[in-house]
């Protein structure tokens, strides 16, 4: 029986519509009997269907800071430009997932291993069959939507004419794979985890804090910390704010990630860990990424402590028809939620240019 | 009664002598009736004690890694010109700890909490008592050893010619206060450890485990996993070595702070967190700074992950009679351990400059 959980509604994440693609074999040898993909579009496809963007999402994330913080009229995703479709990956706690199926055979901890391959799979399914998408204008996504981005460059060039990777790889490092090993094992070394099969995420309090704790490490920079940057962030819950660093971590980033989903985070995790085209071309990563024809954009963050521009720009190189568009935050990788207008300048700009490239 | 742990001896880290100071009343309030430090002294005194070298150590070290990687005849720190003292801190495992005292008043989970200038009082006192020596040529430190050779620039800034802190800052940071908290939180999440009082570190291997992989991702650098660094690392036990990034971590990382003692590690780490030289002048760290009389070379790790040159520099602004001395290792933080003839010889050269400097 599915379990409980309001964060994953479209009260806190906004309108989405659930697509069946039905029965679906993944990579590792698992099978979703239907698999459902949560998907929010903004905008009109045109008659030729040239005006398709499509927006895989980050680790934890739904499309909800897509449409927040990245979409609107005159920005570069302009939904009245575009036919903006996010699809929210596999296992993410709103498209099919351990905690939400009704599948017993899936359910909880026996959810099957998916891969980002799986993912882009699915999503070329999808646009094809529910939306007769057969080429897309861009793919753009940060994070695990980045390695998502890569995939669909690497695995289906010709339906791709541009691409814009942001603080994230197309080959996860070694010192990445570690990183979020932390994150994973602080979430089931928590009792309450029970080897998946908890029966409310609050069970597993202690390790989604702890969760927490590592991503303030990593996800957040010195700078962001020293320079209590996190005055100006806006409360989630009004009138819960914060006045010490202590604070902003329980209030915000400790609250936030103790209402998701533990086994979601697992799954989304795993996959992440996992990320590399490498797997098409044996290994070679130059191979794989000489592949992609589309115009890409590589956008590191500049402080970004787990995609750090040093692991990024070996892999824009190894792309012909690729430029390098570092961006800043002082918030490092959660720079992604966009805390800041002159971020989000830099990444409009880019987006601006990258769309306004003739391929 | 004492935890046997082998660790925590001559065999494994080189020859010490336990000196007592007696009744020690620490800042926070606790007392340890018979502070007890763990020295290794290399070199002799000279006539008239103008060649003494302190050397405080780091969080989960103790003297072993300054004897067998930075002293030598020839080297810069050079036991047949210096007097090198090396203090171990308080709470190691070897200067008096909760797992070795016999006092049952501060034994295991009742040690009394210990900051960094408490430790530099007692090597003040111990240095007096014992040696006679009331001026150093020279205190030399990383990472914890950097908060103690910044607290006794700024404690005793009479008693100290020069001063050369390696990966370290003089007031830590909130973000790596975040970052011990992780650390920290591994160990004392694990059931084994019982609030602190385990009848063997064993008990503790899984928490031990945990805070060995934060490390693997903090302390080491992704440049140090991707180009395969390990490769080159010697094992630590004759026969166990490793062919994967995976074997590395568990039979270098994990094996290493497998052995320690959890208490020990604990006591460091909330020293660590909270190593602030502005405790002597309200919060004012311009202030504080602005007390050092030693010529200091500040040195930090270009790819350390928590303590980055760009917390490290602005510290060094602040000194008057300093300079910048950047240190390169592929390992980051971890670089301390001394994997590179190179980085080595950076210490090396930024030493001997340093001694060579009049004051």
């Amino acid at each position: 029986m599915p379990l409980d959980n309001p964060y994953y509604s479209a009260e806190m994440q906004g309108p989405y519509t659930m697509h069946s693609i039905g029965r679906f074999e993944l990579e590792e040898g698992g099978v979703i009997e239907d698999l459902e993909l949560a998907v929010a579009t903004y905008g009109e496809l045109d008659a030729d269907k040239s005006n398709a963007i499509l927006i895989p999402t980050w680790f934890s994330g739904t499309h909800a800071t897509w449409w927040q913080v990245y979409l609107g009229p005159g920005r570069a995703l302009d939904p009245e430009k575009y036919f903006i479709v996010v699809i929210n990956q596999i296992g993410n706690g709103l498209s099919t997932s351990p905690h939400t199926t009704a599948d017993p055979a899936i359910a909880m901890s026996r959810f099957p291993h998916v891969r980002i391959g799986d993912d882009v799979r699915a999503q070329e399914i999808l646009l094809r069959q529910v939306f007769g998408i057969e080429r897309l204008a861009l793919v753009v996504g940060g994070s695990m939507g980045a390695q998502q981005t890569y995939e669909w460059a690497v695995r289906f060039p010709e339906k791709v004419l541009r691409a814009a990777p942001i603080a994230g790889t197309a080959r996860n490092t070694p010192h990445d794979f570690l990183f979020t090993k932390t994150l994973l094992d602080a979430i089931t070394s928590d009792p309450g985890w029970n080897g998946g099969e908890y029966a409310s995420h609050t069970d597993v309090a202690d390790g989604l804090a702890r969760h927490a704790d590592i991503w303030a490490t990593m996800g957040l920079t010195t700078d962001f910390w020293k320079t209590e940057f996190w005055r100006g962030v806006p409360p989630l819950v009004e009138g819960v704010g914060w006045t010490t660093f202590e604070e902003f971590q329980q209030n915000f980033v400790r609250f936030l990630f103790g209402l998701m989903d533990p086994n979601a985070l697992l799954c989304m995790g795993w996959k992440w860990q996992r990320g590399d085209v490498s797997r098409h071309t044996g290994g070679d990563l130059a191979a794989a990424l000489g592949r992609v024809t589309a115009k890409t954009f590589v956008m590191p963050i500049e402080q970004d402590m787990f995609f750090p521009p040093r692991d990024c720009i070996p892999e824009q190189q190894l792309i012909a028809n690729s430029e390098l568009r570092m961006l800043h935050s002082i918030a490092g990788h959660f720079g992604l939620f966009g805390f800041e207008q002159s971020y989000l300048d830099e990444v409009d700009a880019a987006l601006r240019d990258l769309l306004a490239t003739e391929v």
